[in-house]
């Protein structure tokens, strides 16, 4: 059976004339909810009773002609590690087993706010990070969906919803999106307000998994001109809708550490993708050709230890705390990062963000040459097993840079989707989105 | 009956000989608790046998010769926005009524790992907002003690604790530091990690107040090397005990609109100390004799409105989940605040940011002339009543800047206690420590 996935803002045009509605799309994706769930494990906990509820509501403003805004009656997913009033939040850990908080966070108080249909919350790892849960790729049962957003993709691959949140601090959003053959975006860090997520980390964004590239930009926009960015931060910058394709004059190949590890597949398809947008007139810079690149690839190698020790500093509290309630729930991984932590000094965190502040600037260094960047979105198809959520060579960069990522399901390997990555500049999540769009188009 | 402070540093000589011990010290505390509290009402919740537990484990370390850290047995309250995992954390709301989170906040945490021991939780208003609870001030039963880190401040004035937490974003813990005579210390933001904190605005800090300058340092050091500052933030800078006296060659006097409201006591007695460190030989410059401070006292005019117009468009969110909750546990202020918050939008905000960001650059400019400004911490002693926490026009502006405040207990009003304001520049606070101590040594 192969996914299909079902796209909201093409069905809302029937919706005024009554032709159909919000609750007949819902009951569409809540088929697909029973014909998909057992096999993939996309949800921690539904709430159905709720969902239609809300999308009555809905039905009613679109017919009176007075939606919310153009989400109106989107079903939409939940990461769970983000609160939501009527579902627990348990973080992917068996220490937060049926943990309540009853209220909404930010981007979820601000989806329900724009009429959008919360049907269910979505399996995430453990706290964001390493360790997989249960859930299974819809492209193929045996392989992981990626993760740590790994509920929001399976469930956005296979129908049962047009959009989900995700997060991403090393590759959460963009490695699911990628093997799910989903569009995934990860904003500028601070563009979205991750107030009432369990996500403590610097370089962690709130974004979106979606069926097309306008949805993954209309969620993170409704929600961002509601709650904003993080506190602090001027959120997300751009159009009320989607920013039309744009050609780009010049991209750069951002090879990543992620080249290296490439399959024979994602190399061929990568390869043939950077010839057809250099025979459309795209000039491509590289490592090889552009010193400036060079620099940033230099400045991105160790992306991911680096990024590895700043989340373990970072994430010393709150595991010290959980570990101290009950350590026989915490992973391996978990406890292992908690003594890597602990191990470390105020001094080497210092250290840590000085050097990341440095690899931004040699980043931002590249911004007045060309609009975006691009990459894989990851070395291979999903792997086989679910066990390992996969590598996040190619993503991390973006995570540590703190910039605004797309990932495009315009690729193959072993026949399975394989997501090429437009990686933004800081605050210019726009520009990246209206070079993916064109980018979306030459490769049609 | 006057309250009488309970410094914590230099009871612990007699620890290791056993002539004392931190048992005996949490005993003082304790009776200190029974004495004041049906008087002054600081504590939201107690957990006793908690602290002596942990006061009896401290005892034993500093017999053994193993302190954690210098403030290894410090009997400390918390603020009762801060999470504890023993007691609930109601933040001054009856919607929070019993509300438990079953883990510490990284600032609790950080304490107990330095071996502190964790008394209660204090009083705050609604939120760390402005509606006050019913908290005393010892000085004078009829007086507020301030706000919003009500109870800390009272608790620390009666010997209850020699050091508490408070959190600060317009004056919530300078102004009730300086009703209740006590030391306060607001960080640079950022230092201090806020992680579980309900705390959530972009210009707040956690910070302490205590019974000795010393120990308002000790405190907010102990934590931040354990856990560091918010994610991303380089975490407090200075040395590991109180920096020692520095004379300051020059310093700034900044009115700020609160000189205007200053009543005649507050008035003299800022004079007076004005007029004494003058002929300790500091030069002093002000807005006549300095153009930097008196564009610094022009950029700091409207810090109050603007401040509370960032504050409610951050705090769009959690209030509007709280409000569809259940809006008649909310007070008419909290309500309030969110109507101004839902008629904003992004754009208003990052006015809002962009305009704090050039007053900042402004005061910054005086980082190379001097190690800190001074001011009053507040136009006058502790008003009269319980229900307004007083005038904050004395310490918007170090919130709405960003950087370090302490306040010194070294000036009266009306024959109450008066806070002289030290405030410093961000990521120096230390400097302001150094400044302070000599102050408080120069007008002794």
């Amino acid at each position: 059976m192969t996914p299909v996935m079902r796209p909201y803002l093409s069905a809302t045009s029937s919706f005024a004339s009554g032709k159909s509605s919000p609750r007949d799309f819902l009951e569409l994706c809540l088929g697909d909810l029973e014909t998909w769930e057992p096999k993939i494990g996309a949800f921690v906990a539904v709430n159905l009773a709720g969902a239609r509820a809300a999308a009555d509501a809905s039905t009613k403003r679109w017919r009176d002609g007075k939606p919310l805004s153009p989400i109106d009656g989107m079903p939409v997913g939940i990461k769970d590690i983000i609160e939501t009033f009527d579902m627990p939040t348990e973080q992917g850990s068996p220490l937060f087993k049926g943990y309540a908080t009853q209220r909404d966070a930010a981007a979820v108080a601000a989806l329900r706010e724009a009429g959008a249909v919360v049907v269910g919350k979505t399996v995430t790892t453990e706290f964001a990070s390493t360790t997989a849960r249960d859930t299974r790729n819809p492209w193929d049962l045996s392989r992981t969906p990626g993760g740590s957003s790994s509920g929001s993709a399976a469930a956005v691959a296979a129908g049962i919803l047009p959009a989900a949140l995700g997060t991403q601090v090393i590759g959460s959003t963009i490695r699911p999106a990628s093997y799910c053959g989903c569009y995934g975006f990860r904003p500028t860090v601070g563009a979205i307000n991750r107030g009432g997520s369990y996500d403590y980390l610097s370089q962690s964004s709130t974004g979106t998994i979606a069926a097309t590239l306008p949805e993954a930009w209309q969620v993170a926009y409704e929600i961002a001109i509601r709650v904003g960015g993080d506190p602090g931060f001027p959120g997300l910058f751009g159009p009320a809708r989607a920013p039309a394709a744009q050609k780009p004059g010049r991209l750069a190949f951002i090879e990543t550490s992620g080249w290296a590890l490439a399959s024979p597949g994602a190399r061929r398809a990568m390869e043939d993708a950077l010839k057809r947008l250099a025979a459309a007139g795209v000039e491509l810079r590289t490592r090889a050709s552009d010193p400036k690149v060079a620099a940033v690839e230099d400045a991105i190698v160790a992306a991911r230890q680096r990024s590895g020790d700043i989340n373990a500093w970072e994430s010393r509290w709150p595991l010290n705390t959980y570990r101290d309630r009950d350590a026989s729930k915490l992973s391996d991984h978990a406890l292992d990062r908690l003594k890597q932590a602990e191990a470390m000094t105020i001094e080497d965190y210092r250290g840590l963000i000085a050097e990341r502040a440095r690899a931004r600037a040699l980043y931002a260094a590249l911004a007045s040459d060309m609009p975006a960047t691009i990459s894989l979105s990851a070395p291979a198809a999903a792997p086989v097993g679910i066990s390992w959520t996969g590598e996040p060579a190619c993503t991390v960069h973006a995570s540590y840079l703190g910039i605004p990522a797309i990932s495009l399901p315009l690729l193959r390997d072993e026949g399975l989707p394989l997501g090429l990555q437009v990686v933004g500049f800081e605050h210019r999540d726009a520009d990246a989105f209206a070079t993916a769009a064109w980018i979306e188009h030459a490769l049609a």
